[in-house]
């Protein structure tokens, strides 16, 4: 008889269900659940004791509390693209994997709805479906439109693909110039954003990026075009966007606001050609199974020893 | 000095600035304007006289009055994809030619934005917006789901392009089987529809199209899945999808409908989880450009005596 294995990997994952659609895991896993609902003051102790890999239960607030409380963890999985917050938390000699990839898909055909929404005047025409009116008229397209999108990384190259299929046309831009695949540096923006028609921000926040589009940037952008953010609220500046939606020289279509959430009475809700989302734009069917993916394939690599994928750097 | 040109062609442009942005013309090709909104006998008499090529104004109605006095005409050239109304009206011996193709992007786009819309509740999102609500919560995607492009054309194929982009998979249903291309006869519907999440009309209107899609077809389509229509609104029963609506079992959109302009009082206007837009899906920026570069192939085709293209089989 084989000696029964070692106990090689005690894993915390957030779902129950994974078990039965992904099992059986490699041989030495232990798998335990924590859906960052129920207090973890009931969790075994055992379990607080020996997890090693964590995979933080996602959109939670607060979760990270129970960081602090697990001395055998060597890596913690967030299913988040953006894990900002979660830095000050990380003990040291612990590894943090984001969700790097899983929000691509819903994030950008996100991005493409409010730009399709924006373009084809979708929030018009249900106000006149509603109202009882039917008065059809010819509207922008994005066919053809030059779109810059601002953070040329896993979601900006998702959205590009879908924007490439409807015939706009792309422009990349990112930290630094990557002349091999047509990536403009950020501080070419002055001299790109008088040809574009709609600009994408994607950007995370970093002390780089807070501000980074403001009242130059829109200022820089022609009559008429469309702002969308879908990375973080604090990358526009949201007093100087208010200013050019007012005059209605520009319009803007936001997933993510400053401050964030929007309060009830503030002026961007009420301004004609701005349209927002309560930051849903990662928050889709596409999300799960793609996460689910991910999470099995941690858990198999750190099974066997290999690297887990999505590290962040930590200094 | 070389003997002056016979006049070749004389033709009937929608547009006057074509000249400036187009010419010059093949030699021989002499060009008028007619917009379809001033009347029709400010025309100089040699213009009814001679015309033998007429592009139609787009989207004007009752332009077709026209016809029957321009006695040298051999050409008709429509700016619509869909020509039925037209075919009492084209004298003996002259061809008729659509715009197939001209309003593809804008259409497939129109439809994205809606199918994009309705599963990520953009509608939803923008009322939430003005009453001063943030409640964000997990939407639908278009990732991943099953999509059934009934009348799989020329704006099919092309929607096809955006949504496979968009990470959906793409049922393709047309007249007949054509296996080589994974097309699906349209009398397989009933064993298709129960795995689609969306379905898409892009069907002309011809006597098999009229309520092609009923109460049968969409009673086989799963709880949720949503109804979409670009093409014609004769092809899907108005009363039967009101009856699916209004249990909340299906979602619709519809940039065409049954009657159409929908009626200000009309039930569909009210629904919850239906979206209604007053067919503009081909009417964007989207369409000049293309239809610029149609006319132009046209004229010198017929100015070279080489057949034009998109003919409209006449029986
Ligand atoms: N709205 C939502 O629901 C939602 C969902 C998911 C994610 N997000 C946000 O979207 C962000 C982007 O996600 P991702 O997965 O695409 O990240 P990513 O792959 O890391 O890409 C980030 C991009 O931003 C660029 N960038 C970073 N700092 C910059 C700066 N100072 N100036 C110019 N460009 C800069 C990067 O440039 P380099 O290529 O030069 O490094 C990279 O192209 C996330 O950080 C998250 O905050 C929002
Ligand atoms: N909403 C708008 O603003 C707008 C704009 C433009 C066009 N349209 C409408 O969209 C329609 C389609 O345009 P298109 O350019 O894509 O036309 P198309 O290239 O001629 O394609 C029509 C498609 O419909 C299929 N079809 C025709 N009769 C059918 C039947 N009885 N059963 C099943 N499938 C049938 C054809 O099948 P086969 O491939 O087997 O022939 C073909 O795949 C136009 O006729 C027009 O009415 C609407």
């Amino acid at each position: 008889m084989p000696p029964k294995p070692e106990t090689a990997a005690h894993v915390l994952l957030p779902w129950a269900d994974l078990d039965a659609r992904h099992g059986p895991w490699p041989s030495g896993v232990r798998v335990q659940v924590w859906d960052g609902l129920t207090p973890e003051d009931r969790l075994p102790p055992d379990v607080l004791e020996s997890t090693d890999l964590w995979v933080m239960p996602y959109a939670v607030p607060g979760v990270e509390r129970l960081l602090p409380r697990l001395p055998s963890l060597r890596a913690v999985q967030s299913l988040s693209a953006g894990v900002e917050k979660l830095l000050p938390w990380i003990p040291e000699g612990v590894s943090l994997h984001n969700g790097r990839g899983l929000h691509d898909a819903s994030t950008a055909e996100h991005a493409l709805g409010l730009i399709l929404a924006a373009q084809r005047e979708l929030p018009r025409w249900a106000a006149d479906q509603r109202a009882g009116r039917w008065e059809p008229h010819f509207t922008r397209s994005l066919a053809d439109c030059r779109v810059a999108v601002v953070g040329y990384g896993s979601i900006g190259q998702a959205l590009e693909r879908r924007l490439l299929a409807c015939e706009a046309e792309v422009l990349r831009v990112a930290r630094r110039a990557r002349p091999e695949e047509d990536v403009h540096p950020v501080d070419e923006l002055p001299r790109l954003l008088p040809r574009v028609d709609v600009v994408v921000l994607v950007l995370p926040e970093t002390p780089a990026t807070q501000g980074l589009f403001g009242k130059e940037e829109l200022a820089a952008l022609p009559d008429g075009a469309l702002v969308v953010n879908v990375g973080r609220g604090r990358t526009l500046e949201t007093e100087a966007l208010l200013a050019e939606v007012r005059t209605g020289r520009l319009r803007a279509a936001l997933d993510v606001t400053d401050p964030e959430p929007l309060p009830g009475g503030h002026p961007l809700r009420q301004q004609p050609g701005v349209l927002v989302t309560p930051h849903v734009a990662g928050g889709s069917a596409a999300f799960r199974p793609r996460a689910e993916r991910l999470i099995v394939e941690q858990v198999r690599r750190y099974a066997a020893g290999t690297p887990l994928v999505n590290a962040v750097p930590l200094s």
